[in-house]
């Protein structure tokens, strides 16, 4: 067998092989039993819970595959809950004929990325529909993680806090634009896809007071920091000049037309806390991996409530708007 | 908009609208918030969690439609766990174009199933890609329980317990079968997708000892069957008489050269329990809704271990062997 066949999502003989052959030893046990439903011993307190699908394409970019994205996204929500991840499920619709070497490599890539995350796959669920039906592969993953600190929101603002971005923006929304199109190769943009794990806990185990987390994913910066301001009823106030924007990603989104504050991240967080806790947390962030660029951005004031302030490379003052319109399909 | 368009999954106003309009008017708060990641109070104990993604086509069949399932299909698979199942994800993959109407009338089945289940949909997930990339809509749903007697699984089945089929199969794969090919319509034949929430609880609190649950959905009992014969290495002998199969899904499934025992049920059950309990337990399920028509349909032996063992209509014995090959595609 060197495709995925209809057979393999039909519940008999052919399926029980997939799941031994590929996602049990990729995944591998005790986390992964192949049972239907996993059971997870918890600590009593407040749970978190998390999904989202995955349907990238191309399912392989720089940086990164659609695998590592399903898992380090999910990994990311739970972890802007102020949640340890627990147990992640995946659950796989695949087209007819796809190569089976190709869906090995992204259930290790996804196993790589787990281990990463310090977290298991417990559980999931494969579905094969007739070629044409969909698009090679889409995943969906759900997380389950225990908050260690309950009631960190993107409502959490407080006029005073500042604003930690934990890197540079648009790598991969970049990154997989350029490899659909076949754009600009060379160019050395990589997508940043990554779990922050260790970014999140240490900052929760260092005591520091966190007002608000989010993972600005599709939308960019400029969506989740204009979601962040409505939800807290707060203005938030960000200096263009301190965003770090590497400058092939600066470069593509000028030729292309694209703003880069509107472009997704898939490995970065933005962390407010109050101003008294501002260079410590920033420097421990730094100290973790995928935080060394952190940088602190701007900080949040009580009016316009509602609004993203930008001041510009210019020294002028505008308002980010929220992105809307097609933006970038299929990029996470 | 009366069309999902690629802007609603791409994280900027559209898909805020869509949310609001479409899931936080179906769902409904408190449960349904819109965050990327909900948060649940437990009890402390252990956790079942459970995926299932799906792909029925069509849609919309005789009895439900791919949102029943969807809600009714993981609130199954976590009662089979003897979890109490406490909150669902629903995670959304959407085809360019497909009418807000209908996902807005699966939306709405969705959320009356999971009322009819007692769980709430706390958290989700949208992904629109283009015309031709899937096929209208894919829904995968994950839900999390809490286990009120661990251990019980497919693997507890112990000779000397007798079985019991919660009422007739093969309904929901002939329906959707007969839906989709356009044949035998007016024959009767409706899906039995429903959440069985009401069965296993009540079993669970009225003390019946509970040796091994599972749902025979993709492959049917016989399916199922193998599968808890293998892990519990021990053999399972069912009378083919005692099985209810409905007379017009008994004539579809000869006309068209299929075996009802390997056809998908969305709202069955089979449960194992000592002989001593067997009566009690099976006027008890009788009771409940969707388990009017319950059978005790065998028993467990010891031997040959892992294996189906079938009494016909005609006084023989047959090997009831686990399906393999294409059986039917996307029927969930």
């Amino acid at each position: 067998m060197s495709r995925v066949l209809l057979s393999h999502g039909a519940g008999g003989r052919e399926m029980a092989e997939l799941i031994r052959r590929v996602f049990l030893a990729s995944y591998g046990p005790p986390g992964f039993t192949g049972d239907d439903s996993a059971a997870l011993a918890l600590e009593a307190g407040p749970l978190a819970f998390t999904t989202d699908s995955f349907v990238v394409d191309p399912i392989f970019f720089p940086g990164g595959d659609i695998g590592r994205l399903a898992v380090a996204g999910t990994v990311n929500d739970l972890l802007t809950a102020a949640a340890r991840p627990l147990a992640l499920s995946a659950s796989f619709i695949l087209e007819e004929g796809l190569p089976l070497s190709t869906l090995t490599e992204i259930a290790t890539s996804m196993a790589e990325t787990a281990r990463e995350s310090g977290v298991a796959i417990v559980t999931g669920d494969t579905k094969v529909v007739p070629r044409g039906s969909a698009d090679q592969i889409f995943i969906t993953t759900s997380g389950v993680g225990q908050i260690v600190r309950p009631g960190v929101s993107g409502a959490g603002l407080r006029p005073g806090d500042r604003l930690i971005l934990t890197g540079s923006i648009g790598d991969h929304g970049m990154a997989v634009l350029l490899a659909r199109e076949g754009l600009l190769a060379g160019e050395d943009i990589v997508s940043d896809a990554a779990p922050l794990t260790e970014i999140v806990l240490r900052l929760l185990e260092s005591g520091c007071e966190l007002h608000a987390m989010r993972d600005p994913t599709r939308g960019g910066i400029a969506a989740v920091l204009n979601e962040m301001a409505r939800q807290s009823g707060v203005c938030v106030e960000i200096e263009e000049s301190l965003v770090p924007v590497k400058p092939g990603v600066a470069a593509a989104c000028e030729a292309l037309g694209l703003d880069v504050f509107q472009v997704a991240n898939e490995g970065k967080m933005l962390i407010a806390v109050p101003a008294r806790e501002a260079e410590a947390a920033l420097a421990l962030v730094r100290q973790c991996r995928y935080g060394e660029q952190a940088q602190l951005i701007g900080e949040v004031k009580s009016a316009p409530a509602g609004r993203v302030q930008l001041l510009t490379r210019l020294g002028t003052t505008r308002f980010l708007a929220p992105p809307s319109g097609e933006l970038l399909p299929r990029i996470c």
